[in-house]
């Protein structure tokens, strides 16, 4: 066994640094072999020389090479391993190197260890139903793909619905120390294990409202790491399965824009854990509407600014709010149609503190770009209060010292106010708050942008509210400020109402809607910031709020009739243009993701849909090499000697800048041999020019103040900066210039199905539906796993971040898209639930999918037994809940679905549905339906 | 010409950045080219394919490859370029795209223009001496490599002693505005340009001491880069010629420990600069003693701690204090006898205003490793003042807000005040300012190391000292806390001179001593400190000054007679140990550099000299393989299992370990399968172990308090920390295990040659005279010019920073070795300088040196005019300060020396020297000697 140490840790601190770790590499097979330590002697090698065991070398890189000469008769094949190890402390390797002395069988205890990693994994993605079998292998081994990598990213759940009582209490220990200590006999006093259920009415009766909070959104995640390009220097990735102890560890980490994302995907499988995610979500948002950079087991976390570090910047990165915790409601609305309404009016959620301060509105109107400040006073006491207390330091308090708690409903209305606060009528959604609302590729239109995306996702989430509200009679109780902002917005929608009828409203208008609505919320920052909290709660009526989501879906939905473009695409952002008391709205070229969002709307109808579709296949985003779609059209730039160029008359009529060029000054502008005036090469954008007068301003004196105005235009006027991007604008890696973006794809496919559904759901037409169906599998069609690696420049089966203009797709399991398509694969198999039942309703499954032959399943039943079915020929497999799923095609079998119990037979029905009990047996994983049979015929499936 | 550019900058902030600056490549040559822009054509050309050329590329890497048929007939050949540049503006690129059209024969103007870069550079090289014929061409090359790497590293004055009043007047704003200001007349009343010692004069016809002090200090230099290890990441290399507007640019920016080496060098070809870089030097030394991090053309810099770093830390890197700004001193006194006494009562001398504070001696007792603390109201404070007053800002200022100001002998005596302040008789100086006395190497020994290399060369600066002010008879004015702790420091000096007889003194007695002078040291830091300053000035006899010398000498000596070991060699560093109020001195192992300081001491003899080298040659220092010494000798480490390694009694002896181990707690300590016990992995050092026990104690209670103490001495016990050097112990690399570092081998060669002439000086025997030359030949034979590239692993003329155990020559030119050997050099060649006068000794050339062939010399005059002298056989020559020196080797002729007028004849003398006044015209650059021819005779020579 070759072991690799250095001496010493290298540092140049004056300090001692030891390194008490060693990599390993030991050899297996090969007879006679000789070891090398160091590549010294591979020349000689290569000459043909003999070759020296190596038994020690230093201040050198190490190397490991095993030698030995073979005879090897002709079809004969001789067989050895090389198995390396990194990071082992002295004991491991010590043990490592007794192991190998006393093992007898090495080769086999190697593949025994080998196998027994493959069956853990195994057991990891068959809890997230990751086996189907299908006569498409691409289609199910693309689907174990999307498992293992929404997995990767957001985790799984450690245990079916089992809870460990003792990473629970550590947990309510890390986040609340008196909380802990107050319940410390009821903790302790839990059994070793139970079951989330049965701890939800546990700690119902412990009538501990800070006790209930901290268990509603716990969530016993393992096998989760964080989220991030790799590409960028500060992601490193970790799966920690141990504490320092080597005990057993529930850990999960991610962005919160990404992890639920996965966890959407996952409680698809876990159902009962919904209402647990909607708590972790909601409870981390803040009181002006917005949430923290990252989730993590330990808490929240935000981003802080670092003079030295290039790359840190803070603010808050609003787009994901209101669509992924609207699916998740959703989510729930299906499973367990009763659950949120008695959250409505629950006292049992909290706001996140995080020391951002959005500024006025008038501030914002000023500078757009720079808005949000770094409170370092609050920031500390946030700190004090966690080092006191725990990570609930980090919420905010109410004047008792505890956390402040508010219902359901007030979190679900506060993120919309705050993009209400933000709306441009007919523009879509102010971006100001320095980071992007959607994606990082244009995420410099914040300040300047206007987000459509976010206003076509806000109207799917107000028809949500105003249909989970509308049986609300009582009056409910909100926090007394967001009541005010409630009313001062309410008032500003109600006001603009009777102009919104055909065609534009004025800029006037539109500047003092949003005026108004930003007061709002301007206001009631400015009286929550200072209070660090709020002065109480008083009664709401149902029907102010019902009037004032009515009125803020008109509104939305004029800005969606103007935002329609001739040739039927959507816009997706607009720039906004300020002009004293006016609000003007330009158009960008038409991207993506404006399609996918109007799509999720809800807003456009069946046929409508379709049209888009066609036009999207048609327009310039449609890339033919891949059959995909790109985020927006590729474009032609300025080239090298295009840009920057400055006519002659501007220059003149800057007095200073004639001097300047003049006297052969070129520090702002110089004329090269060919009589092109530019700007200098060192202005990266104006904030360079400003400094550069600045630095101008002792030798120039007046003259800088007097041109500058002046200056400032013609630079802008040279560069148009409002209309700048980002990435999109000038670069082609990531989701640059060219790009595939394979998240906005999948996104694209299940906004096709859901209007698929909705189509069938409403009583569409055939041929509507057909037509959907076959734009849905046309869209899937561009996806990877349908390609040759060739195609692809990947393997085609595992899911990429993009796909450059010249190059192979990128960043395998980096995508969002692992999310989107689980979904997606649920839905071509028809799994649906409405109202707490599982329906099945394989409308958009092929035919093709029934394999011809017999085959077999295997599967891990909920006890986490390996079992096998033998599956007949024109047959399908999948698990849902781990429970195995069989459709079976039979053209002369009576259609229908037989539920065969653990102990107590089967049950058969002509109904392709579960009861609500069965569902629920279903989704609780009890293990009572070992399985679940279907008998199709092909007028159940796609016709096509 | 292929233009590579980015359609913007690569950036993720939601920022416009612009990318205005372009790559060109083009090409001259091959008749009917096609160029490719991008290597995706590549693999058609190599199957045969025909080549498109490429117009345009976009999103992709680019290249420029040339493309083009050729038939050459044999032993004919065909020439072809590829012109490439980087960064270059759209104005410059225009120009390039204008001038390759019009150009009409573009590779005469490409040769042209590389011929007068060839000739700048050499002028730059001219005037550094660095043009020599010799017989032995690699010790010219050398010669040559080194003055190269020594103006690229402390860069070189300007134009012979030309000042740029235009420099001069922005240098002295820059500093000061308000001095500026109220000398705008006489600045702007300056020619353009004028001789920098009819500057002198003019400035102190101002009668203001201010300017004065910033005129002194004043340094045209350019060509200047930052020093520093190219492969650190923080080490960014550029030569600023040019400010942003184009305009010609002096800068400067080094180390201050590296410069001042470079500077030493290059005023021995521009002595009238000695006294300035002197100035410079003491103006930037600290009240306290010690001196900033970095010397820039802008003022000093020190290092600020980040903790978001880890690279980052602060304090005092105490190493070259003394033996640098000591030989400035000698160069002075020997080409300007009588400058330094005219300096040693003025008062324009500065101290610098470091925002580090010294901790008391009761804290660096407590812990000598955390010792330095950085004022941030302080730095605040500085900060303010450079903002509103200029750089001068960063100085210590007296009460009415002007810089504070003191004579020259204040600034020589508080750093040795501060040194013998840390002073363990027979010990060393306990380096306790958190960075190394010395060499980086042993960084790791600050805090509990102890310097003899410090102490052997404040031998040498006493003695020096104590010849600067021996006929000085009047009182001096120092400041009055300065006389303070001079006294103090005497005081303690006299008490302890009794005892120091044969023999060393007791533990008790040490301890007393290093407390009374630290006491005396730390008690003035505090007054200081608290002072931001001095309370005034007070009389000091200069026999107190005198008797504290003295006494310090015998304190001196004493300590260097108990370190030599028994093979004869000294010790260079030794650990303290201190134990209530015992200080005992443990020894190390030898080192290269303790042997370089005493050598360089004056301490020991010419006879003890030659046996000490003899005794260096044989120990196990030697590296025979590069016939040259290690910093310390090669030493077997304890391999991976063998180190931290506890013995069983130990672990039962404290018994929370017991505990844990019983329990299987391997938190602090495990046991491996073989019965081992071993401190966890985890632990880097101490206080890693330290953090641990702090996590556990919520766990372990009370226990963890009982055993803390124990087990801290027991990891002390198993790892032996307080002995850990740094690198040295530990590491391969850079100065690590195994490594030669040219610059202490160079330093070693100046040192036998400074013994050389001393011996000879002192009328030592013909024999040990000869001895000591053939070692000067015996230690440069390792320096890599005299080896082969393959030996040297290297291009051996040029100087490399080190040679580790396993490979060649690391570092081209970032080595000290350039200022040594450019020293050295001089030397060989028989350059001395006493009391103002030039002799001609060459005792130490070679007679091979002479050339057997007639030969021509090329060299420049200090008019700027290039100038050839025709040698005959058996002659070489030089430049110094850019005067030509001939040396004729006829054993015919009657030795002596001619020299040669600008335009009256010539002068014949028998005496090999020049009188004070020709010494003068020569060191002044005046032109009046054209050049000095020498007819010497073997004898002269080095005879063997």
């Amino acid at each position: 066994m070759g072991v690799y140490s250095l001496y010493s840790g290298i540092s140049d601190r004056a300090e001692p640094c030891e390194s008490l770790k060693a990599n390993t590499v030991f050899a297996t097979g090969l007879e006679g072999r000789r070891v090398l330590l160091s590549s010294e002697q591979l020349d000689a090698f290569r000459e043909g020389a003999d070759i020296e065991q190596e038994t020690h070398r230093r201040g050198i890189r190490g190397a490991y090479f095993v030698c030995a000469s073979l005879d090897v008769p002709s079809g004969d094949s001789e067989q050895w391993r090389i198995v390396a190890d990194v990071e082992q402390s002295q004991a491991m390797v010590v043990a490592q190197r007794d192991w190998l002395r006393k093992e007898q069988d090495i080769e086999d205890a190697i593949a025994g260890s080998i196998d027994m990693c493959d069956d853990e994994l195994a057991r990891i993605m068959a809890a997230g139903d990751a086996f189907q079998v299908s006569a498409e292998e691409e289609v199910t081994t693309h689907h174990y793909a999307n498992v293992l990598f929404n997995v990767l990213r957001g985790g799984i759940f450690d245990d079916q619905y089992h809870v460990s009582a003792r990473d629970l209490s550590q947990t309510v220990r890390h986040f609340n120390r008196r909380v802990h200590a107050r319940n410390s006999e009821f903790l302790e006093g839990l059994p070793d294990t139970l079951e989330f259920s049965q701890l939800v009415s546990m700690v119902r009766a412990q009538q501990d409202p800070q006790l209930e909070r901290l268990c509603y959104e716990y969530l016993p995640i393992t096998f989760g790491r964080r989220h991030g390009d790799p590409s960028r220097p500060w992601n490193r990735f970790a799966i920690q399965l141990k504490d320092e102890s080597g005990a057993r560890l529930l850990s999960y980490q991610g962005n919160w824009r990404d992890i639920f994302q996965n966890w959407e995907a996952l409680t698809f499988s876990y159902p009962e854990y919904i209402e647990s995610v909607i708590a972790k979500f909601v409870n981390a948002s803040t009181m002006d509407g917005y949430n923290p950079y990252r989730i993590t087991k330990k808490g929240i976390d935000w981003e802080v600014e670092d003079p030295e570090d290039p790359w840190s910047y803070i603010g808050y990165w609003g787009d994901h709010q209101i669509i992924y915790l609207l699916k998740l409601l959703e989510l729930s609305e299906h499973f367990h149609p009763t659950r949120l309404s008695q959250l409505l009016r629950q006292p049992v959620f909290s706001y996140a503190n995080i020391p951002y301060r959005i500024k006025s509105l008038e501030d914002l109107l000023q500078n757009p770009k720079d808005t949000v400040v770094y409170d370092h006073a609050l920031a500390e006491r946030i700190e004090e209060r966690v080092a006191d207390n725990g990570a609930d330091g980090k919420l905010v308090h109410d004047r008792s010292g505890d956390v402040y708690r508010v219902t359901l409903l007030e979190k679900l209305l506060v993120p919309l106010l705050a993009k209400l606060g933000n709306l441009v009528i007919g523009g879509g959604i102010w971006m100001n708050t320095q980071r992007p609302e959607w994606n990082d590729a244009n995420n410099a239109l914040v300040g300047h942008g206007l987000s459509m995306v976010t206003l076509y996702y806000m109207r799917r989430y107000i028809r949500f509210l105003q249909q989970l509200i509308a049986s609300q009679e009582e009056t409910v109780e909100l926090s007394r400020e967001v009541s005010e902002w409630l009313g001062d917005t309410a008032s500003a929608l109600e006001s603009v109402r009777p102009l919104l009828g055909n065609g534009t409203i004025s800029p006037e208008q539109r500047f003092e809607t949003l005026q108004e609505l930003g007061l709002a919320a301007s206001g009631y920052r400015e009286t929550v910031y200072r209070q660090e909290g709020f002065s109480g709660k008083v009664k709401q009526s149902p029907d102010a709020i019902r009037k004032m989501l009515d009125d803020a879906l008109v509104a939305i939905d004029h800005s969606i009739a103007v935002n329609r473009r001739i040739d039927g695409l959507y816009n997706a952002y607009n720039l906004l243009g300020l002009d004293a008391d006016k609000a003007h709205v330009d158009t960008l070229y038409p991207m993506l993701e404006g399609q996918v969002a109007v799509l999720s709307s809800g807003a456009i109808s069946a046929r409508e849909t379709c049209s888009l579709l066609d036009t999207l296949f048609e327009s310039e985003i449609y890339r033919s090499d891949q059959h995909s779609f790109m985020l927006y059209p590729d474009r032609t730039l300025p080239g090298f000697f295009d840009k920057n160029r400055i006519a002659e008359q501007d220059v003149v009529a800057i007095p200073l800048l004639a001097r300047m060029v003049a006297e052969g000054d070129d520090r702002v502008v110089s004329q090269d041999v060919e009589g092109n005036y530019r700007f200098s090469a060192e202005f990266r954008n104006s904030s360079d020019l400003d400094r550069r007068l600045d630095a101008l301003a002792s030798e120039y004196g007046e003259e800088i103040a007097t041109a500058r105005g002046d200056l400032f235009k013609l630079y802008e006027k040279v560069f148009n900066h409002r209309a700048f991007t980002g990435r999109s604008g000038a670069m082609f890696g990531f989701e640059g210039l060219g790009s595939i973006y394979w998240h906005m794809v999948s996104k694209l496919l299940l906004a096709i199905q859901e209007n698929f559904f909705a189509a069938r759901d409403s009583g569409a037409d055939e041929e509507t539906c057909s037509r959907l169906g076959s734009l849905y599998y046309a869209v899937r069609d561009g996806i990877g796993f349908n390609k040759t690696p060739a195609e692809y420049g990947a393997f085609p089966t595992d899911p990429y971040s993009h796909t450059p203009k010249h190059a192979g797709a990128q960043q395998p399991g980096m995508t969002g898209q692992v999310k989107e398509e689980v979904l997606t694969r649920f839905g071509e198999l028809g799994v649906r639930v409405r109202d707490g039942a599982v329906h099945f309703e394989p409308g958009l499954l092929r035919a093709v999918e029934f394999s011809r032959e017999a085959r077999s399943f295997r599967y891990l039943d909920v006890n986490g037994d390996w079992q096998d079915i033998d599956l007949p020929a024109a047959a399908l497999a999948f698990t849902w809940c781990q429970v195995p799923v069989v459709y079976q095609l039979d053209e002369k079998a009576t259609p229908g679905l037989t539920l065969v119990f653990e102990y107590d037979g089967m049950e058969e029905s002509r109904n392709l549905s579960l009861s609500e009990s069965m569902s629920a047996e279903l989704f609780q994983r009890s293990g009572r339906i070992r399985q679940i049979n279907l008998t199709l015929r092909a007028d159940h499936l796609l016709t096509n």
